[in-house]
């Protein structure tokens, strides 16, 4: 399925005089309007290919119609919330879920419908159908070596596959750890994992960045091998320059200060990238900004902060995906949620007056800075997202209209009700 | 000190065009528009008297200056936030900390500053200078009926403050739980307790309410004898239809869902008010809404949909009470914040889509249900907040204009720099 | 497969001066030793017939071989445990995954084992492959009333089940609620799987018990419908005597005190049984002691002291059960360890000086308090565990038995290496 | 007050044949009984002086009698601790609680109860009586260099106390941070403290070690300068060879798991020592191993393994040291309690078998490994703790002397019922 373009035109037609009037309140009040603005149509998030299915937990799982049944019709996938939002020009591959069979015609594919081909994902936190060994005690930091030689012969393998259809980074999430105290020596484990990452750096193209993603618990429940951002900093610096920190926000345990981590590691240089999502309770791979849309802000304005202060560009110096699982709502529908939430905390960012509070930190004007941020999040920004959409022919109200075109039923009509992507 | 009236009426002229142009565009969108702002000026937030000063930790105290020195100065103060903003409309007492010497004439000095008196409070969570037997071990709790009985007396003699002021309930906070495994006997506690509230629930006059308030832990890292609101709710069942649970925002274990006991609580026709502040880690009485602003709207959606459903009047059925501390920052500043944003979640809960909302939890439609909350949320309801003020001659922007008057200045010129008002 | 009783008495043999030389110490210091042996011996923990296979968790699975192919298999299982620690002589079932073809044969056959049948399980947080209507929103809360009335139905029948085998409870685990504020209508929600528990609850046999079992998350990262003890406990209320709340050690949230929990639903006659694992960040549903045996002492503590109070019988007047997941373990050795750290606790707490503590209690003497209960923890109980395994004809150590005796090869060998059970 | 040696001789001698006893059916199966003993006697934990009197919460204290009044019996109180339990060889000093006038009659003092200089502990989270500038937002990360200033000062007049005393490492707990979001730069916050942390190492001696210790929250509510181990970590690294992270177990997040920290730490080279207490909730300050004694003893099986595996001196190549608050007990009973299970956590960890964890964790035999954790700590150490003791000229079981000999009472006659010791 494809949306004509003239059907978004007409759409934003219907919409526009409704915008209008939302939008001329906002501009007046806002300096810089237009690099605003610039800012918002630059920024793309990419879209993880697991997640174009419905999600699931050890409990169950309850699939929807219409999901896709092959990389080419997730790719169809990611086009369609691109044509929506033109906020998604990314999708994030998963390997070996989708292994590309022919590099010329999925990225033709790709281009297409406008999208690059962000960071890739390997996997060996499951064991697949041909496996010959199994990751059941790990994967970099097992025991036996050839187990690790498996998981880093993977991971290069997955680089390949990213070489060939350009992306430039690599993904490497770790489920290895222990559930019961005893069952792992930390210090051999952490060392394992390290050499076994050094193998896979080393494979690493020189225009390459390797994020390394750490993760508090699940699934393993006593330790993980790399369970927070100090490990994952301590990877990244003995890896070497092309190694980066990625964080989750569902992967941290209970209360963390997720913004002034990442500050922290913007300020060490060895931030790589964000998997949006929220969660209440651990790694729930809720919507993006359903449950904590503060906490959302504020990270977005210590990355503004801490980017513009070693001059970053916003839209490409940081790998910027959503990590999300779709248990009950449809997955599109979903997408395009997370999307606007972090489109919003962004411009909300980007809206903090940052020289009062400067000023306001230098006096210790504790009630002041808090009024400053409170200000920008209290703005009403969704017209100015919307206006950024419009301008880069994108719809005033993606998910309205997805609504009013039938995407789904489209979708179901075309693959079936009860087709199931792959993912988790 | 007294802000003159007049004061108010210039700064809300100078600011009166700029308001009336935020204002257009959120009026038009609203359907019951003059209804929802004559809730908003109905609704009042009782401001607690030891909130008045700096706050502390058990680590230090840094106290600012022009803190109130008696109960008059303190009604004084909250006379002074009910002039700018015209929401705080009632002090809640705490004994011993403000035993009044003369009713009559505190009495009239509230209603001078049209302040009604809220909640009374009680304190056995420490030991006073003169006092016979000491709460080291507990007090309603206390394995010793000696000092069971002196706690009872102190709560009745409060009761009888609040008799004298026109206060309509007592709020008891208790402490009481233990440190270590074994301290206490977990059964013979709850009894013990519940036979002591029993005796105070026998001397409340019959239009009194009894809040009984829950926490997790602090002061006792063990266990505390009204540890949740399961706890709450038993005692308040078994003492009567007089007796409810309050909720202090910041009482939870990590992730609580507290819109959900807020539900169930009013479903119960048990719930009987709040204690207002904001955490990240456990009670650690921030400013309302300064972390989790969404979780402050979500608790309100609740409030509405169940006071309604309940037929209640949303200003006068339940207790509405800030608790917070003021570590680092102007004790007055910081309760305009929490009223403000006390203000703004309510204004955004009245806003919610109820039919919509009803349908889309009907159908399953969870993106839906999602996107009216947000919608809501979104919405930057300041200007409506601004015009219920504008209209009880409050000021547009109460912070704003303490700041402009040099209100905490004066005070500190009248009172001294010196000063430190009672509470924690 | 079979263990033959004389190779338990062969091992008993071999150990039996090893073991002798550490029960003395023992025997000495305890007055009254037989009749804490005889309790020990009484103790029977149900094993759950889904825990007999590998667990998995919603990122991969990885099976060992030898798992039990079908209800004969696992009631053989459980039969192996308890020839083994003569402690596991019940098993718990699960409709749909157990469906009885014949219940005299299966009877005849736990009868054989020596086994009873404990409470009966439900499952409405699955959809199986021949049923009619979906529990993706629920199933006893459902909005749509035919969800329900299958959700009712389905238990009706497991209690059907329940009744032909001799099984005397039903446990009713919902995993309703809901993934996104706004969902679901938490009042609403409540009272619909209120009155759809009712008509079960309607179907209950008289000498049948209702566990209502709680949890905190997962799989709905929201809201829970049954979230916690409290509303577990307003259910068990308006449910009748017959309903009782069930306490899983995994499913609250981080830092609660479950001991006070206990007491409290003892003291209110309402608590029902036990789902005993351990955790460290969730519901991990790891073996049960391997993280805070010291907790699950305590907890033990509480429930002597509260069952004693009672005049209830340890044995028969709580439910027992275990529920767990064996991600990494051979799942009859992780439950061998499991029964053996709840016998432990179960002999700590009954060495706790009773008379003693409630002196220490009376006097507030904390430190003494934390003395009796430390002492008791302290104790090297495992030889008066070893010896009540003994004259129960168990094997003096089970998981050594069991390791030397080669039983999980035997099993691969006679049901092969990749045999799945069903369960999560 | 003195113990004289000949009453703990008489009380051995009393409880000798019993000890003896309990004793033998151990000494049979530790093969390296004689080496264990020897690492027990020499194993010292230093008490803080601050900790001798009683501790209290924000809402309130409750002294009991007879706390030290000076420095002088300060060292008394830990002299006796010592004579008890010949494990207590050390205090650890606060400045300005504890300014000695004297550096040759303290170290006098002190040499006669046999007791060492521990860590210096300075303080910028109060501000003291005659204090230029305040420490309200902070000492070390201040914005204004002039208080940065006066917090460094204050710690190089630490680090010259210490040097006069014979101290020989000197820790930093900061308590900066904020309360509100906007209120610090972190990246700021973060130079501008590594900036000060690195004048004050400037001024250590050559043969002293800095600790920098971390704390997730309190009495800063949003933020913590200093807030985990990998902060600490970024820090003592930045600063150089003699600059090490602190680790105290109530300064985590929930669900955190310390033992893989220490290890992490101590494979970097970085941990530097110990704050020993226990916690369920927070900061809780509560009696070592009181709350979680597996934790504790899983900390200690780390700290043994990773410490030969650099071949360090179990006894002084860490900083070991109780911090703890006592709320509701005698401190010096308290005290001793944590010192016991401190000794029996340590004893624990050398009996656990490593040459057979080894093997089972190079082949995955989960079961087994955790078997052999859960062995050393279902052992029953006391005697062997004991017996450490007593080689030493300790009291077999120092609380049950320390009673018997009643020397709280004697501590009241001689200091009063009314003394407040300075402190927490």
């Amino acid at each position: 399925m494809k949306i004509d373009k003239y059907k978004i035109e007409e759409y934003n037609q219907q919409e526009s005089s409704k915008h209008t009037r939302k939008l001329e309140g906002l501009v007046e009040e806002i300096a810089n309007y237009e690099e605003i603005l610039q800012k918002l149509i630059d920024f793309q998030i990419a879209i993880p290919s697991w997640a174009l299915g419905s999600g699931g937990t050890r409990f169950g799982r309850f699939p929807g119609g219409g999901e896709p049944r092959s990389l080419e019709e997730k790719i169809e996938d990611v086009g369609l919330l691109h044509t929506l939002n033109q906020s998604s020009g990314a999708i994030s591959l998963h390997i070996p879920w989708d292994v590309p069979e022919n590099y010329q015609s999925i990225k033709a594919l790709a281009a297409q419908h406008g999208l690059a081909f962000d960071a890739m994902n390997s996997n060996t936190f499951q064991d697949q159908a041909n496996q010959a060994l199994s990751y059941k005690f790990g994967s970099m930091q097992h025991v036996d070596k050839a187990v690790r030689k498996q998981a880093i012969a993977h991971n290069i393998e997955v680089i390949k596959h990213g070489v060939a259809l350009g992306s430039k980074a690599l993904t490497v999430w770790l489920s290895d750890g222990s559930c019961f105290p005893g069952q792992l020596n930390f210090r051999k484990a952490f060392q394992r994992t390290l050499e076994s990452l050094q193998e896979v750096y080393a494979a690493l193209p020189s225009d390459w960045k390797m994020f390394v993603e750490y993760k508090a618990f699940e699934p393993n429940f006593y330790s993980t091998t790399v369970g927070d951002w100090g490990q994952s900093f301590l990877y990244a610096t003995k890896l070497g320059p092309q190694a980066y920190t990625l964080v989750d926000l569902g992967h941290h345990l209970p209360n963390a200060n997720i913004e002034q981590i990442v500050s922290l590691l913007l300020m060490e240089g060895k931030l790589g990238g964000f998997h949006f999502n929220d969660s209440k309770y651990g790694d729930d791979d809720l919507t993006a900004g359903s449950i904590k849309p503060y906490q959302l802000f504020l990270i977005f304005s210590e990355l503004v902060e801490g980017m513009d202060a070693r001059q970053m560009d916003h839209a490409s110096d940081l790998g910027w995906m959503i990590d999300a699982s779709h248990n009950v709502k449809d997955p599109l529908e979903d997408l395009l949620q997370s999307v606007e939430a972090i489109m919003i905390a962004y411009a909300q960012a980007l809206l903090v007056d940052r020289k009062s509070l400067i000023v306001a930190q230098e006096e210790n004007d504790v009630a002041k800075a808090q009024e400053i941020l409170q200000t920008a999040f209290r703005t009403d920004v969704r017209p100015l997202v919307a206006e950024a959409r419009l301008r880069a022919n994108g719809a005033l109200n993606p998910l309205a209209l997805y609504r009013s075109l039938k995407v789904r039923e489209e979708l179901v009509k075309e693959r079936g009700s009860k087709t199931v992507a792959t993912g988790l």
